[in-house]
């Protein structure tokens, strides 16, 4: 059986938002599964020199607010721009890991919940409260949930994630990498299609 | 008949120069004609803060160089990574503008021949007599041309075009703008054609 491939991304990426509808699907046509590894843009940023695109230039920021809505109209994807943008998401981040621990595919569930939040309800997803109602309505415990994202384990998880994604060369989201072949980008599409496919090109 | 499209690039951008291999083509299936824009990256970039990619972060330029030979490979453009990368372009885009008031078509063919120049056969086009030996096979004549790459009138009209670019938002190569929609990125043809098909999405 193919190894599954890694879907690292920032759940405060746009582009990770739409990636995280496909790529499962797209995975699974071509017998393959998908990792999913929330990481920090900011940390990541940090090493790189690198800006989040809405705080870049005006012309360049104009553009890519106008290309998320843009994009995720050619992909089938609802999309609303965020009214607030961009936001920290290790509290999302955290409880992703943590609730992956207990039950793989609760975590997937909550995980698409939380992009949805964002990108479609224009939810503060960096507040903690709104990441208890998000995991309340997957039935996951607040009172067990809340203690966990706390604990030294769950945040070396986080900052281990991290670490491996720069690691392996990851320097923005959605980063996706199928058998050691590094794509960058939510337009990456269309190639990670073929590379599945065809093993290479 | 509708509009014609517009095409802005910078002679040293490997994204710019896969849509140069396929932007008329895909335009002419839709009825459309193209105006073709060389303009200087190094002037913007000094507006907007931004640097070429491969002398970015370590990681983000060793992913974007195999990023280019891949991308050539998806679009079945022949593609060599240049040993001079990125180098000035004013000799290359001075020349197309001038040749462009003479002879649109024979300014079209000078224009691959640059890019093809730089993107196939490792030539350096940032040197004035790579640029007269383009424009010797085809049927230019050097004595007219060197002349003319040293007049006002034609520093002028490149510096009119970055210009203009700018006003128009323009922060990359290449960027594509079909009836006032803006596309940046060789990644973004598959949204340009589905905009020339349906007037829009």
């Amino acid at each position: 059986m193919a190894e599954p491939i890694d879907f690292y991304f920032d759940f405060s990426s746009p582009y990770g938002y739409l990636v995280s509808e496909k790529i499962d699907a797209l995975a699974a046509q071509h017998g393959r599964k998908v990792r999913w590894h929330p990481i920090l843009l900011g940390v990541i940023f940090k090493t790189t020199g690198s800006a989040p695109l809405t705080l870049q230039h005006p012309a360049k920021a104009a553009y890519y607010v106008g290309d998320f809505a843009r994009s995720a109209r050619f992909l089938g994807v609802p999309f609303k721009q965020p009214s607030r943008f961009p936001l920290p998401t290790q509290v999302a981040a955290r409880a992703y890991y943590w609730l992956h621990g207990q039950d793989c595919a609760l975590a997937r569930q909550f995980a698409h919940a939380v992009y949805r939040a964002l990108f479609v309800e224009d939810r503060d997803i960096s507040d903690p409260e709104t990441i208890f109602e998000i995991s309340a309505k997957n039935a996951i415990d607040r009172s067990i949930l809340e203690p966990a994202l706390q604990s030294p384990e769950i945040k070396a998880r986080l900052k281990d994630e991290v670490d491996q994604a720069m690691a392996r060369g990851v320097f923005g989201s959605p980063t996706v990498i199928i058998d050691g072949e590094t794509f960058f980008g939510a337009d990456r599409l269309p190639q990670i299609e073929r590379w599945l496919a065809t093993g290479g090109f």
